[in-house]
């Protein structure tokens, strides 16, 4: 039997966003490995073997799944969120190309799932229904100032922004040093979406200005969504507003 | 009974890419409106009411299910992919927006799916590794000028670009225009994946590099990625290529 791994996505979140294609990989794998938390959200199989590993061993972890995986059996590696977006999929392409010839003869196989972004876009109401973009803030992987360019690119560009990793204990200070360099090119009443734990019992999305949006609690679990400005609000009584970005660009009429 | 209108995205392709969530929404719904291809991967169900229409549409679309709704009533609306992202949601937003003041009683719900981007970088391998973009190529709704600004500041900052909506028989020329301008900023060998009908029996995705992508077919159901500067491709014997950006950038080291 040749070898396989899958990397697979979960979604954010719990089961509601698991896809049967990502439910099947599962069922069908030999053995699993992932993240502690991503595992733990997957269901324990009589004769599956699990193998768990912290957060900061990426290289490790696809390393080990592609050795079991070239002894001949189906490996999958289990991934919250979609597994290609700032996650193991790209780890583990590192690792082959870094990696024996005979890792390239494996059936690589990667299964989407429901990204971070569009679950939060989903509980705002349509922020990403215009062009925009991901931007990742953890300056562990790239210099803080190429960051600080994107920003600019993607702010003067009338992107709608989407910030992943926006905070941790290692890195503090980045989420806010963001906002205040996307002022510099959009309104202060530009609408800031912070989505936690999306799906989750402990969901938490709160709706706010570019201006207050350093005042806004974020964590690890948190992502935010940074309006163009073109993004607009649409107040509801006792309700939370919609957040929307027309298809159609104002600039059209003009 | 409040009335409710639930947009909810199938994913591309087949079932595989239909979430929980998104099955337990369409059963749940008296009435589902949608554009027909999108309405004919939905079961039949008995007493529920299906409201095709063609896919230039929709406000019209739109327009008619938050009426339905506004009668107290729990109505579908139904989208390919992810309804955020250049879809349906955005529109019924800018009707709200637009309309009388008891449409903004309504319960809106947004189910998130799985969008082209994510299905078609799945298949080539980790290409949406870091930061990336998504730009609709229409100039339906916006001057094509914005769209080359934005060509512009995306391959000029970095990004990982996945063009929606690339070509259709009244936009034939964009598609190959938009090319040209990236070629501005890019490296002929840069990697261009072009996705089609991804999740469909029809599937087809090829991988080129941005000097032969202008010969490459593409169509309404097509997806394409063209990679950053730092884009790379894993050659394997027999096999199609591993396209990956890596989540490290190479300027982190310099």
């Amino acid at each position: 039997m040749n070898g396989r791994l899958t990397i697979i996505g979960l979604g954010p979140g719990d089961d509601r966003f698991v896809t049967p294609e990502a439910r099947d990989a599962l069922a069908s794998a030999e053995a699993l490995y992932g993240y502690g938390p991503y595992l733990d959200r997957v269901p324990r199989r009589d004769g599956q073997a699990r193998h768990s590993s912290g957060n900061r061993v990426e290289g490790a972890r696809a390393e080990a799944a592609l050795n079991h995986a070239a002894g001949g059996a189906h490996v999958a590696m289990v991934s919250g969120g979609d597994p290609g977006v700032f996650a193991m999929a790209a780890a583990v392409c590192g690792e082959i190309e870094a990696g024996p010839p005979e890792w390239r003869t494996l059936d690589i196989v990667v299964v989407p799932g429901i990204t971070a972004m569009l679950a939060v876009a989903a509980r705002a109401g349509a922020p990403l229904g215009h062009d925009f973009c991901a931007i990742s803030l953890s300056d562990n992987l790239k210099p803080w100032d190429l960051i600080e360019r994107r920003l600019d690119a993607a702010a003067s560009g009338g992107f709608v922004i989407a910030l992943y990793n926006p905070i941790s204990k290692a890195r503090p200070w980045q989420l806010g040093e963001a906002f205040k360099r996307l002022a510099r090119h959009l309104s202060s009443s530009t609408p800031v979406i912070f989505g936690r734990a999306v799906g989750r019992e402990d969901e938490a999305v709160t709706i706010t200005t570019l201006d207050e949006a350093g005042d806004a609690k974020a964590d690890m679990a948190t992502l935010v969504i940074v309006g163009s400005p073109e993004t607009r609000l649409i107040t509801r009584e006792g309700r939370a507003p919609l957040v929307y970005t027309p298809r159609t660009s104002a600039e059209a009429s003009a």
